[in-house]
This record gives C-alpha cells, structure tokens and sequence, in this order.
C-alpha cells in the first residue's frame, strides 16, 4: 500500500509502528569495514623500515587519533603471501596481524577470531619490509566484531564496556543479524561498529552503512 | 554447573528445556558452503571445450545429479580475471557465473545478489577455455543463500517452496542469524543449505554444519 492511498489513521498507525521499531532498536551506529592490516610495535618497525623510522600519516580512521600510514609490508606463512598489507598508526605494545579468513587460507595459517590484543596461543607470520623481515610467533588473528563507543553513548543505548549485544546489519537482500557483538567502551572511542570484509560481504553491507543493537545477550 | 553436580530435578528441567529449543528450531539442516563456480549451456561448452566436447565427471555434489568437473575455465572482467574457476554439471539452459562480492572486485564487475537462473540485467563476463572464449552480456551473480528440499522434508518444517525464513548458523564466536534465506522445495532436491564462501566465513561456519530454520517471516 502506498502512503498517498492510506487513510489518515493508517499513516499514523504506521508512522507510530515505525517509531517504535526505531526506540526498541536504539540510534543507528555507523559501520567500518575493516580491511587486512597491521599494527607494528616499535621493534619490528625499526627492523622492517630501519632503525628510529616513524610511520608516515596518509588517512585519518574514525577512532580518534588512529591513521592509515603510507607504509605497507608483505606477510608471508607456509602456503603463501600477501603483499601491500596496510599498515596502521600509531606504533603499539605488540605487534597485530588482523586479517581475514579466506587470508588465512592464502598464507596457510589458521588465526582465531579474537579480540585486539590478546594474542595468546595465535599463529605468527613472517613479515616482510623494504629494510627486512620479521619472523614472529604469534599475532595473527581474526578481528572480533565490536562496537566501539564513548561513556555517553553506552548511557544512550543502555549497555556497559564488555556487553555482548546482538546487532542487525545490511538492509538488502543480505540483511542478517549478528551475534556475540562487543561492546567496548572508553572516552577514547568515537561510536562505530567493526567487522571485517568477509562480513561485511555477507550482510551485503559496506562502510558507512548504519546498523542497529538490536537485543542485549 | 557440571551436569555430575546436579540434581535429577535440574537435570530433567535442562534436559527438557534442551528438547524444546531444538523442536522449536527444527531439525539440523545441513551446510554446503558454494567456492565460485560456473554453469555452461550447450553453446558455450561448444566455444570453450570444442564442438560436441562433453564434461569430465569429477566429484558429487550433494544435490542428485549434480557434480563438479574436471574442466576449469578463466573468467575475465574490466578490472582483472580468475584462474580456475570450476565448471559444475550437467550443462544448464543459460550460462551462469557465481562468484562473491570479493571476487567481483577482483573481476570489476558488481553482480546482484540472485536466486539462480534468474540473468537478467546482470553483469557480463568473458570466459576462457582450451578451445576459445566467449564474451557473455549477462549471467554473473552472486547466489542468493537457500535452502533445498524435498517434499517430505519441507512438511516436516512446516514451510512451502518460495518461503522466506531466518537461519541461525555457526556455533563458535561468530554465530549469526541469516535472514531473507529462500527455501526451494522439489522432490529432486536434497536437505541442504548454500551459501557462499564470504557468508561461511562471516558465520564461523564450514561445508558439512548443521544450521537450524529459527523463524518463518
């Protein structure tokens, strides 16, 4: 039924409908997309770009005061490699390989779905830069999917740091609802959902996109 | 709470409440996860394998009649092309390409997410073969995820052919809940579910799962 055949009391019904949809589901949060990359500390920068080398600022990312340098390395494993993987700033405590599934079956590793940082029991790769080669032993994994947000919004949607929330994705098609999302919380954060591209193919969704908390576990 | 340290009470009330998730959620369906694939007509095989030639069988595939060949093609965009791709028998009435979103990057070409058989207005791709190669107007898609069945089984579910239903798959940190998912009943299909490698890798989830009908829309 088209809007302009309805009588009034129809349109108000489903505007009525609609707004309730929209309260129960909670303010759309914009989707980033992450594609592979890496986060290098400042050892393995020193040894893949020279010693004392700074990473060089190409894009500024949505979270505040993290950037996409020009700089890319190869990443090597067993079966294969992938070249001009994306480095991002700035420097960290370790060293963090985020790639995809389907990367994993490329370089023949199989790294598991955790969340940044915890690098515990996690597959290593060779990386490779223009000044040498880093062999590590661990860091590669598959990006949790997660919601990052500030205090203020964590009120506004009602859920704390480490919640586990439902969120509903992709409004074609594809749409789908995905499970065992995490909430992380900090004043650092600007409020944006992250999955990578396997996921984001699946939901038939992209970056920039909104998505929606749709139930708290 | 281990299930040695219960008592029969908590016992019986888990056990009970166990047996009715999994009425409700059906019977286990199930997972056939697609890799980029393409189906020829008597035309095209003509062009591509030489006039007459036939496909090599290779490997079953889950739904009767169906098989994998032994025969590979190329397939060709604006942007860049892909080895390898498998010919999947017998021969259909129209040449069709799957591919993922990822692999229409690669290609340069954006195919709509599509029931099969359904071509038109889709994009084109050239496909090289030992013998020649063709230049399609249309047939690349990207599959819409379904579910096949028989009959008996879609009784059994409660659905009918053309239905729509939310599926919940994977069981590990990724798990999701697949809407807009199209049941095909025909008494030539098999109980099986497809998706594609983009969705199995979203979802945690490989070829041979089991994924459950969580709701009827």
């Amino acid at each position: 039924m088209s809007t302009q055949s309805m009588t009034r009391e129809e349109l108000v019904k489903l505007v009525t409908q609609r707004v309730v949809e929209a309260l129960k589901a909670g303010p759309p949060i914009p989707l980033g997309v992450s594609n592979r990359h890496i986060h290098l500390d400042r050892s393995d920068m020193d040894a893949l770009f020279g010693p004392g080398s700074e990473l060089t600022f190409k894009k500024e990312l949505a979270q505040p005061g993290q950037y996409a340098a020009e700089e890319t390395v190869i990443i090597r494993g067993p079966k294969g490699e992938i070249k001009r993987v994306r480095v991002l700033g700035p420097l960290r405590s370790a060293t963090q390989v985020e790639i995809s599934v389907a990367d994993g079956y490329v370089l023949g590793v199989k790294p598991p779905v955790r969340e940044s940082g915890k690098l515990d029991n996690t597959p290593g790769v060779e990386i490779i830069g223009p000044c040498g080669a880093v062999k590590k032993d661990a860091g590669a994994i598959v990006a949790l999917r997660h919601i990052h947000m500030s205090p203020e919004d964590a009120l506004r949607f009602g859920v704390q740091d480490k919640d586990i929330v439902h969120v509903d994705a992709g409004d074609g098609t594809r749409n789908l609802m995905f499970r065992n999302v995490l909430v992380r919380v900090s004043d650092k954060y600007r409020l944006e959902m992250h999955i990578d591209v396997d996921e984001a193919n699946a939901a038939g969704a992209k970056n920039g996109d909104r998505v929606r908390i749709t139930k708290r576990k």
